[in-house]
Order: C-alpha cells, then structure tokens, then sequence
C-alpha cells in the first residue's frame, strides 16, 4: 500500500531549506529508496515516492511558511538537475499505475502553478545541470527556467525519440501553450534527445536565460533578490503546522475524524462520508490559527485528499464512490461565511485554495461518483460541491421528513474546476440565469425545490429509495471500466479549455492510449527495450 | 483500396433529392452493399463506405445547389432512423482503420456544421423513427431534432452500456458543449442503452420536438417552411457541377493535374507535389462560374483531398508527407487575389471554405508533414498554408538562385484552423505582433527574410541540403509512429480549443485508448462478444 502523507523530516530525496522569504527545495533522490523492486532511481530520476515528498513540499510551503516569496527548484547532484520519471520503473509498471502516477505528478506540477498564481509563492528552477524528460517538464511548471552555461548541460524531451511515449507530464501543452514555443521548433525540440543547450534554448524560449558555471549561483540569487524587492515587502505572517493525519485503517475501510472511506469490495464500490463541523468554530483569523490544521475546513479536505489518493491507487477494483455528508447544515454554512469574510487574510486564502485544489483532484479522479442525499445530509456550499462534482446525484424524496440542501457565498467562484468555472456554471452551461437563481435563493431547497433547480438528478420516494440506490450501483459498475473512464473524463469538463484541461484531457488521453500501444510496452516497444542491447522494432502502420 | 470518390447516380445507400429550396438526404442503407466482408448493414447502420456517400452529398449540396436553404436528413426504413456504425464491422476492423474510420466519420459530421454555419444551408434531423448511437450523433450534428412519437422511437447512445467504448463520433462532447444538456442527465442518457423517448428526450434538450407519427410529415414540412421564410427569399444562383476527378493510379503513385503523389514505399515517406495555376485565370465570378470544377483553386484542392485520403486509409505505412509546390508565386498570388475580392459571391465563398477544409484535413492527417522549399517553388498564399500546416519548413538557402514565398489576404483569416485561429496566429502565439509583421510585408521572402521572419524552420545551404532532407527524413521515420501521432496532435493545436478540437482532441484521444483495451477489443471484451451468446468479462480495475 502506497502512503501519501510524509513530512520534511522523513524526505528521502528533498531538501527544504527555509531563509526568511527565499526557499530552497533540492533534488538529491537516493537511489535505492524506491517505491517497489526492480529499478535505481539514478541521475535525480524519480518514481511516485519522491513526487509524494515534492507535493508535500509545495503544500507546506503555503501553509507552514506564508512569508517566502520565491521558491528554487535545483539539485543537489554534480551535472544533472533531473532525468525525468524513472523509465525502468515505467517500463515495469501496470498500466493503471503508469496512468495514475502520471496524474499524481501532473497535480503536483499544476499545484506549483496554482500556488505562483494565487499564493504570491515564485517559482525558480535553477537547472545546475540538464533536465531531461519529466526534468525539463518540472522545470517548465515553475515561473523562470535557467540553465547553467557549462558546454554540457541541456533542457530537453527525449521521450519521443528514445521511449516511444510523450512528455506526458504536462510538458507538450506547455512547451506550446505556457511557453508558447514556435510549434516547428517544438516539433524539432520534442524529436531531438540531446535537447539544446544555453543560447538556443534561450532563442527558442524553452529558458529564460543561461549561465556560466561561475556565475550561475550568483545570478540565480540575483534574480531571487528582484523578485522579492518586486513583489514588496515580507509578509511577516506565520504559518500554521500541518501535522500527521491521524487515520485508523482497516481491511475494509480508512476512519480519519471527519472522513470515513467504507469499501464495499464484493460490489466494487465504497461509501465516502464526510462529517459537517462542529457548532461554533471560531470565526476571527487569529483564532483560526490558533487551531491551525485542527480547524474544520482544512482537516477534512487534507483527510478527503489523503482517501481520495488512496482510493486511486491502492484501491483499482473500486469503481464507483458514494458520497455522503452527516451532520448539521448550519454548521457548514457558518463556516462558509467566516471562510468568505476572511478570504483576504493569508490562513483563510490559503485553507480556500487548498478546498479548491481537492475538488478537482475529486473531478479528476477515474471512478464514478454518485451524490447520495438522505437524512441527516449537510450537502451545503463547500459539501455543495461534493454533489455537483458528482456525476449523479440521488436526494430522497420523503413524505415525513424534510431533507435539504443549501448553497453558500463559496459556490459563487472560490471553489473553480480546472475548466475556470464554477460547478454550478458547468452545470447550467444552456441556462445560465440558473445559476444566479440558486445563489441567490433565499433559505434551503428541499428534495422538491432542488429538482426544480436542476441539482438533482433523481428524487426516489421512500418506498423506491434502497432500490434504486442499490439498483444504480448494481448497473454501473457492470458496466466497462474504461468506457466509463472515458465518458466521465469526457462530460465532466464541458466549455471551456485551459491549460489544466488540455493536459489532463487530450495530453493524458494520448498519453495513456501510447502507453499501452505495442511499439512502447510490446515486446520490441521502446519502453520495455529501452537499456537493453536489444533494439525496439516497431509496427510502422500509422494510427 | 478505398475509394473517396462517388457521385449520387452511383449512391447506394443515400438518396439525395432536390426541390427548390429544400434538399431531402434519405437513409436507405442497402445491407449487403458493404466495403467489407464479414458484415451486414442492418437496420441502416453504417461503414466507411455509408459515410463517403453522405460526405459527397453534403459538399454536392453546397456547389450543386446553392439555392437550397434547408436539407432534411431522415430515413427510408419504417421505424429505424439509422442504427450507428456497424457493431460487426468495428469488431472486426484493425485498430488503424476503427481511428481512420471516425476520423472520417467526424470530419463529415464537422462539414455539416460549416455548411450550417458559412453556407446558409441549415440541417435537420427527421428522426421518423430509432437513432441510435451514431445514428443520434449524426443527428445533433444537425441544427434541429424531430423525433416522431410512435411509442416505439427513442433516441439513445448506447455505446457505453452495450459495447464498452464510447460515442466518439463528436456524441458525448456535442451532448454536453453543442446542445448543452445537464452533466448528470448526459451522465444517465448515455448509460441507458434503451435511450429516452420524445417527451423526456425534449425535457432534457436531446430534440427540438417530437409529433405524432399522422403529424411528423407535416410537422418537418411546417418548420422547414418557416426556416424558408425566416432566412429570406431563396438564392437564385446555379450551382456548378462537380465532375469525377481524373486520376492515374500507378503502383507507387497517383497523378491527378495539379496534385502528384509519389510514395518512396522503401523508406516509408511520400512526396507530395502541388502545382500552381496558370497564368491568366478569369478573374470575374461569372466567368469562373463558367470554368466550374476546372478553376485552379476548386480542383486543386478537391484532388489534394483526395489525395490526403488515400494516404490516411490505404497508405498506412506511409509515416511523412513532404509537401512540395511547383509553379509561378504570382499566379497563385493573382487567384488569391480574385479569390480575396470576391468574397461575397455564393461560388467563390464556397471554394474558399473547401480550401479550409481541405487544410483541417490536412491538419488532422496523422503522418508527419514536411515543407520542402526549393526552387521552383511557390508556397504563396493559399499555399503558403501548407508550409504554416507542416512539422517543419525546410527552405533552401542558395547563394546563387533566389527562393521565395510570400503571403496573401487569404492567410489573413479566410483558412481558419480547428481551433479558430489562422495558421499564422497559431505559429507566432508567443508574438501575435509578428502575424501583421508578416501579413503587411512588402513583397516576397527569401530565404533569409523567411527565417528573420519565423516563417521556417530549417535553412540548409546548397552543399547541405539534400543531406539534411535525407537526414531528416530518415531519423523522423526511424521514431515511433505512436509517439509521433500524439505528439503532433499536442503540438499543431496550440492556443484555444472549439467543439472541433474538443471532439478531435479530448474525445478522439480517449476513444483510440479504449479501442485497444482489452475491455473492448479482448477476447472476452464488450465490443468482440457483441451479438455473441457470451457475456463480455472485464477487468473491473479502474484506470
């Protein structure tokens, strides 16, 4: 079982080093501290533990030191920055691990993006040697790439000409569409495994600027010093702790405070329920922080991040989550409205963003997702979105009692899906008047008022309720897998495209139909010859 | 081999009637009239073959019959509009031909679009009974939907519950971006194989309307008057005849007049040569109204369609094009000129948007593209697109004999690409000042304004240049065609993405991956147990 949670002090392969509002994190992967047998983890290449530990890093670079502005990315090793995703440990992989480690690395990258756009958090990759494959593709999810000038080290793609498969890690969408390289030269780039050094990769835009080997740390802090003096003074905040989750796991399920994951492995589904706060949280800043990581939106969301993980990875057979809720609306809405009122303070910006950040690691996540709502439910704002990241969603229709569902001040944009929409203007796309209607509808919607808003796919009475659940449970999870996988990454991300989008959709949806093509994991396919005295021979039909 | 061309005295499986402004395009697809073996074509469903007449029809309707305002698809069987593509055929089709055969399929539902949208000829859909799965995509690729309620006919995408794969053919992203029905609501109707009926149908926006069957003739009849009405007194022109293309098939060839294809089977490239126009052509509508298909920039185009098309489905060891002109810049630049200041009239706007057509086609074609620029070239205008669509531009650099290519108005908007930008603008995203730079340039490049300008890629000198084109020809064909396919899908469509890149990126994409999943194409898959006493078996696990 593979785990998600780890802290700086347990890093096998980063270092963090914090010096007032610079930050530090270099790359020095240990080669034999790997995830699974078979493979070294030579030249910084690196495997899913070690993008665990740079995904905690960037979180806690947010949450435990809101005073640095400015991030380098740089290695530890002589001559190499990073050589990418390990290609032994790829070549070795089953194709769902290859498939999930490549959208786990693709969140870590975009989660560095979203902390330069909206945690005033730079950052710097400082190539002191090359950066190949997924080593240049780290290195372009940061803000500014340079590269050390030492008649030696070079940025480059050698996935295509060497693997057989695609820079797949965000790096060909980038290369065009953040970087906006020349589509020939990204053409030739993309073929040519050597990659290019300093003044070329300059001119084509793939870095920023090159440097001789004797300078390079002089003006890689030179650049650093700008970019703080630029962006204004310290901000002299002090962060919070993010300390271990406390999770009980079971042969059957995974209890943490707030979330219980409940798996269901005769029928291949799993219960997921996500428990409202308690009354009268604190609603002042300063004592939010005070209670730091204990304080409700931020638990419950790392604790649905960490079963949401589990879930991808360790959990294949797992083909359908139900989403429940327990407890008290009101208490979920008073703390939307402290969330809402406080969004300029750095604690609040930052416990919304993160929110933000495992609703789409929800969207993203190949399984389907039904919203169960029944008695008891707190579907409201923030949980709102439980339901409308769902692919369906089941409220009861009960004579006897009331159940509802309420939307709050969070709906209307703090939570955006990688589209840059809501989940209520995805929903609407053909009336989007409705989603002005139910923002600002005054009180709750019961199972009836919520049909007529559109929220809710079907409304079951009493006597239908367990059957139909039961039913639709039976039914999907009878059908393909892949199909399913398809179809949902398919109508969960209608209207527009961003850069997010494109690389989860037609990226990782190339990427993934390469991955199990003969000529990279057939026998002769490049991934499987690759190290070896052997040639690949590949099957020259064009697809 | 597959042949593109046919005409409606030789349909087999259409009939394609005219009367004054209105157009009737009748399925009546004959079971035994296959492309293939192993197949029948029951209850109207369809094969490549079904779909090249449907193609035909669709671009005859536009220059043949430019006075008709409204073409009305429906069906000649009682009680089956069109069963979608041929279950038999995909499950005993190669992989190749399955992505070559949507690709195709799709293309012809995106003209039916651009036919609605440029050329004032709109579509509906008479669904006097069952569409199912393609047969409903081929209907919302329509502007109206009529189901006729019969108690019987539904409308529905049963891909993913009875055969594991998707509707790919533009189906789930036109559900949720083009008609814009509910996410959940597409969630169920596309896991419901019986699909829904007229009244819930129209409920949830997957038709316009439904009428009783005593009404639905009448019914279509009325809202075709109406559209009749609304859009204005009928055009009086005349169409022009699109004849048979003249074509010379050899071995390692095809020579039509102004398109030579020479296929270097050996090395697994093709040289495909276009010739400029003669000097002197009309320059007055009615005078190339009278030339009619014969006028340089209609035949030229309709052969290197053709031409691009027998590549992608009976050259499939073929993995690079180098795209070759030949002629006089200033005849191609003298009928972009007449081209360009004729905008407005009904012909030489058709023959401008079949120019873009062509080129998205090109775009789409899954071999790698070259631009070979050398003397004797004339990559101007019009066809100065085709180097803009290529890989990469390589132009000679020659001290003693001057090299050009030049732009014109028509790279100024008039060949849009998929993504709605120009081939220009999707070159220079990173400087969009540069797209007017070129665009306003007095005169022609040489080679060495060429490359100042970043219009090419590569510029070898005389003592270099067949080396470097060998070369490169070689080390590009020595790569993995999968690769290659998903690379420069990622690359050519940089910047926004439309309902056509959608369908052609993120959907296509996630099709070809399922297409070879052995959930679907396995021995125990949905697809291969289709029709099969066996059950199909999955791989339950989640990818």
């Amino acid at each position: 079982m593979i785990n998600f949670e780890t802290a700086p002090e347990h890093y096998r392969h980063w270092k963090l080093e914090i010096d007032g509002a610079r930050a530090t994190l270099s790359m020095d992967v240990q080669e034999d501290a790997t995830l699974a047998d078979g493979y070294k983890l030579k030249l910084n290449s690196y495997d899913l533990g070690v993008d665990i530990e740079l995904a905690d890093a960037v979180q806690r670079l947010r949450f435990e030191h809101p005073e640095v502005k400015v991030v380098t990315i740089t290695s530890l090793k002589p001559r190499i920055f990073c050589a990418g995703a390990n290609i032994y440990m790829l070549g070795t992989s089953a194709h769902a691990f290859k498939v999930n480690f490549c959208k786990f690395t693709n969140e870590t990258r975009c989660t560095i993006e979203d902390a330069s756009h909206h945690s005033g958090q730079r950052y710097i990759a400082a190539l002191n040697g090359t950066a190949s494959g997924g080593g240049y593709e780290l290195a372009i999810a940061c803000d500014e790439i340079y590269l050390v000038d030492d008649g030696n080290s070079a940025v480059s793609l050698p996935e295509v000409p060497l693997l057989g498969v695609l820079p797949g890690t965000g790096g060909l969408t980038r290369l065009v569409d953040k970087r906006k390289v020349r589509r020939d030269r990204a053409d030739v780039f993309s073929t040519l495994a050597e990659g290019l050094k300093g003044k070329r990769a300059k001119e084509w835009g793939l870095i920023d600027d090159y440097f001789p080997t004797t300078k390079f740390q002089d003006a890689i802090a030179a650049r650093v010093r700008a970019i703080i003096e630029t962006d204004g003074p310290t901000d002299e905040s002090q962060g919070i702790k993010l300390n271990p989750l406390q999770v009980e796991a079971t042969a059957n399920g995974r209890e943490y405070k707030y979330v219980h994951l409940r798996l269901n492995r005769e029928k291949r589904y799993a219960d997921l329920t996500v428990r409202a706060p308690e009354a009268n949280l604190p609603t002042d800043p300063a004592e939010i922080q005070k209670l730091g990581d204990a304080y409700w939106p931020l638990q419950v969301y790392r604790e649905l991040d960490d079963a949401l993980l589990h879930l991808r990875i360790n959990e294949l057979e797992i083909g359908l989550v139900c989403l429940h809720t327990v407890g008290e609306i009101e208490n979920v809405l008073a703390v939307d409205t402290t969330l809402a009122a406080h969004r300029d303070h750095w604690l609040i910006r930052e416990i919304i963003l993160h929110m933000a950040r495992v609703l789409r690691r929800l969207d993203l996540t190949a399984k389907s997702l039904f919203a169960i709502i029944e008695p008891g439910s707190c579907f409201a704002g923030n949980l709102l979105e439980l339901a409308l990241a769902s692919d369906r969603v089941y409220m009861l229709d009960d004579a006897a009692e009331r159940i509802e569902i309420a939307a709050s001040r969070l709906n209307a944009g703090a939570l955006p899906m990688g589209n840059g929409l809501t989940r209520l203007e995805s929903r609407f796309l053909a009336h989007p008047e409705q989603v002005t209607t139910v923002l600002e509808y005054q009180g709750r919607f019961d199972t009836k008022a919520a049909d007529e808003a559109g929220l809710i796919t079907v409304a079951p009475d009493s006597l239908d309720w367990e059957d139909e659940i039961r039913l639709a449970i039976e039914e999907r999870n009878s059908l393909s897998p892949d199909a399913l996988t398809g179809m949902e990454a398919s109508l969960r991300f209608a209207g527009p495209e961003t850069l997010d989008t494109k690389i989860y959709g037609r990226l990782t949806a190339w990427q993934n139909w390469i991955f199990q093509r003969p000529n990279a994991v057939g026998e002769h396919g490049a991934l499987t010859n690759y190290g070896k005295p052997t040639q690949p021979k590949f099957d020259y039909r064009r697809t």
